[in-house]
């Protein structure tokens, strides 16, 4: 296998060696795909510190050969992995892998540059400007958005990351004209069904934890967040001599998948001087389809909007692309100039567009995530990934017809995207027991291994979640859980009709 | 070559040809790394906007043959990149790439599971903790500070990250007693040498940027940052009524690699209650060598410690491990519990060892970044390891004793680790000049393509940096850039007395 011999001079990048290494894993990786349906999706016996007895407690001293490496792997520790590129995971939200997006971090992760500076790797840095821009216009995003528009995109690791600079920036903005002070009068606006990051991303940057606001939503509006309710909110704080300062507006929620009305909270956002932020880290992939662009109408009010490739794009982890309309608010918060990263000969040249993205984030250091995107969008192309879109959100309907028409479950709330949310209704099991038999049924299905999925609990009810979206998921799949929901959930009614 | 044909349907996993396009991106590295080294290191006469007129405004509609894509890597974007495997690449700190740590890279990629929670991938969650615990014994880092002795670690992407986590935590600890608006009165102290990431992560988390202190050093300590003068500065602060929060010790600062003396700036922490960070995100991974743990020692008055592994340790981007004395700190600063993170039949269990590292980090999502360094530690072993580390600093010694042998050029401070610090004396070119002419040396050297090194300022001299370590980066290549150094010295002296 040409591994490299034991002991030998280190040569880490000999080129026969990465061949041979790098082939002798992609077929372990081939392998594993062809595989990954026979898995329990989720262990369901694991004791925590498993692993842990299982491996020495020093590192090695002496080097190993690659397929005692792999051989480990595929006894220790795949067998305690929750397999998410399994057909039949359905939990959290989906997290694609694709050849494609393998290819592209391939190539980030073997050029192994780091365009932190524009000078750091120019083509790496500009790549990144043009594929947010493509991202962008792909799904409809306004062009104040984009760098043609004087705005301008950035690809960051997670949305947790693009929230939190997102929050710097607005904060920064304020206490410009404020003073640091009035930091302890800075109000955050979310909805209950908003993502917990922005709770967490609000605390982390100092806003009072007494000034995050968790607006209720109801099955009125969908579980969306409106403008009513923000107006509310923020006159009452506005009347303690508090100051408004960013509102989320969530398209596609975790828990059901729900949609804030971007526009009407983009207004309510403008009257009080706010920053809007629009997180659509899991739908905003399916507004490459013309049908559900109109979820984004009205992001022209936005400060600026988030959404991740890495979760229903084909795009491995971690991508998230994150747009502002005024890229200085965001290098302002964030930028740092230490006479180590002068550029002699480049800076102070006044040209155009040499980005320095350290700025538009958290860390200096970054990785070359632009060429795995550009990847995905060449090999896929924007048909292409309408298609993977499209065939999840058939499947979705199939299933959301399929439980609808069995008189022993509910849908709570109507599908919008490829996420179902349903149960078992109470008039089988009563008021009492409804909760528990769901968790029941759900705990069942994730036993058996043959398929994992997670819940969400809404106005007090415990919900089934069917987050439909992996990469090799297909309306067979669905059909197959389907199939195991209602044999699952015969096995649990019983119990409870006794 | 097995290429998706253009406008099937989707199949992002299909394992045939998932292999055959992995092989083909394997070939087409295993080129890069044969031939990197006959690129300009930085490409010296790119305009930025380059690329962006090279490609098309929009993503395409129709998929592309991975030939063509790759083809467009080799025309387009290789020309444009700043080559940072090269093994004449000497600028900011190396970058490691290795055969191990992208096979890991690999697996990471492939498997594409997030161990966020540990029931989202068991044996992932578990495998951090376990190689954690080995970075940390072979750095012969205190007990206090590894899941074996109470403490722990998380494998984070940058130094970055896990300064504003630290930060987070100091604050958090800090404000549960003081109450929030004590957040205006909390102190940062580091010195004039340490990362600007730390003056960042301190604006990002809230402290007022008037409360963040910069510590003058001199050459008579090195550049280190002495207990005295953190004394000194903490006293006038308590004094006007502030806080001291967070002290930071930087082993293997960046401009000049120089070490501040973590004992004494531990006991000095202690007294005041101050949260210690110790930063060795360059020289961490000398300290897998004995005759380089001396610098390390005190780490057991830290709270909490750093290095990253993608800079000198063979393991490509990203990868920084952090390592806490108090996992409860962190976890209170960062911890998050909505619903739909709660696991039926996991939670509540009691059980030990099952970590939930989304309240370790800033994101929830995160890669599976142990597997990476796993396999570098056992595809090399620390003696492997070791050698890759002596192999730099022999090449480092020889070039500073060439420097030193050199009467027109000076070593500038003493070198501790792999990165050496000289110019061109004054007396050669008088004292008005002396900036001036090491500025056009070190533009001259990079202009050539065969050499990229960066610079530093330091008591207001101009100072070139050899950073020595890339993966490739031989003495002979040491030996290369001393003589290309001496040439390009030759030409800009001779300018300078014409």
């Amino acid at each position: 296998m040409g591994s490299l011999p034991l002991d030998a001079p280190v040569q880490p990048l000999d080129p026969e060696a990465f061949a041979s290494d790098s082939r002798a894993v992609v077929d372990f990786l081939a392998e594993y795909y062809r595989d990954v349906d026979k898995y329990p999706v989720r262990a369901a016996d694991l004791e925590p510190g498993r692993l842990r007895k299982l491996l020495p407690d020093s590192a090695p001293e002496h080097g190993e050969p690659l397929e005692d490496v792999l051989e480990d792997v595929r006894r220790d520790i795949l067998p305690g992995l929750t397999h998410w590129q399994s057909p039949s995971f359905f939990a959290y939200f989906p997290m694609n892998a694709s050849t494609a997006g393998f290819a592209g971090e391939m190539l980030s992760v073997g050029l192994n540059v780091v365009p932190f500076l524009w000078a750091a790797s120019p083509a790496a840095a500009e790549l990144e400007g043009v594929v947010v821009d493509w991202m962008g216009r792909l799904l409809g995003l306004p062009s104040r958005l984009l760098f043609s528009g004087g705005g301008g995109g950035v690809l960051q690791g997670s949305t947790c990351e693009a929230v939190v600079c997102t929050l710097a920036a607005a904060r920064d903005r304020a206490l410009a004209k404020l003073g640091h002070e009035a930091i302890m009068k800075l109000v955050v606006y979310t909805s209950d069904q908003t993502h917990a990051t922005f709770q967490k991303g609000a605390r982390l940057v100092g806003i009072p934890p007494s000034n995050f606001r968790v607006i209720p939503t109801s099955a009125a509006s969908g579980y969306g967040l409106t403008a009513d309710a923000v107006r509310a909110a923020v006159d009452r704080d506005v009347a303690s001599g508090l100051v408004p300062l960013y509102l989320c507006a969530t398209v596609g929620t975790t828990g059901l998948g729900a949609v804030d009305p971007v526009r009407e909270l983009g207004e309510a956002a403008r009257r009080h001087g706010m920053w809007l932020h629009v997180d659509a880290a899991y739908a905003g992939s399916a507004a490459i389809c013309p049908e559900f662009q109109g979820y984004l109408d009205g992001a022209e009010l936005a400060d600026s909007v988030s959404m991740n490739p890495h979760k229903w794009f084909l795009t491995n982890m971690d991508c998230c692309c994150l747009w502002v309309a005024s890229p200085r608010d965001l290098t302002s918060a964030l930028s740092t100039d230490p006479e180590y990263l002068k550029n002699v000969g480049t800076n102070g040249t006044g040209k155009p567009a040499a980005i320095d993205y350290k700025d538009w984030q958290i860390s200096l250091s970054r990785r070359f995530r632009a060429i795995k995107l550009w990847v995905v969008l060449r090999r896929y192309g924007a048909v292409g990934l309408r298609a993977h879109i499209r065939r999840h959100v058939t499947a979705a309907k199939w299933f959301e017809r399929s439980v609808a028409a069995d008189e022993r479950f509910e849908v709570v709330v109507p599908r919008r995207f490829s996420l179902v949310c349903f149960r078992l209704r109470e008039r089988f099991v009563g008021d009492d027991a409804v909760d528990d038999v769901n968790r029941e049924l759900l705990a069942a299905v994730n036993e058996s291994g043959r398929a994992f999925m997670t819940h969400f609990v809404v106005d007090g009810k415990f919900v089934i979640r069917l987050a439909i979206g992996g990469a090799s998921t297909e309306l067979r799949h669905v059909m197959d859980v389907w199939e195991l929901l209602q044999a699952k959930a015969e096995e649990v009614l019983q119990r409870y009709q006794l």
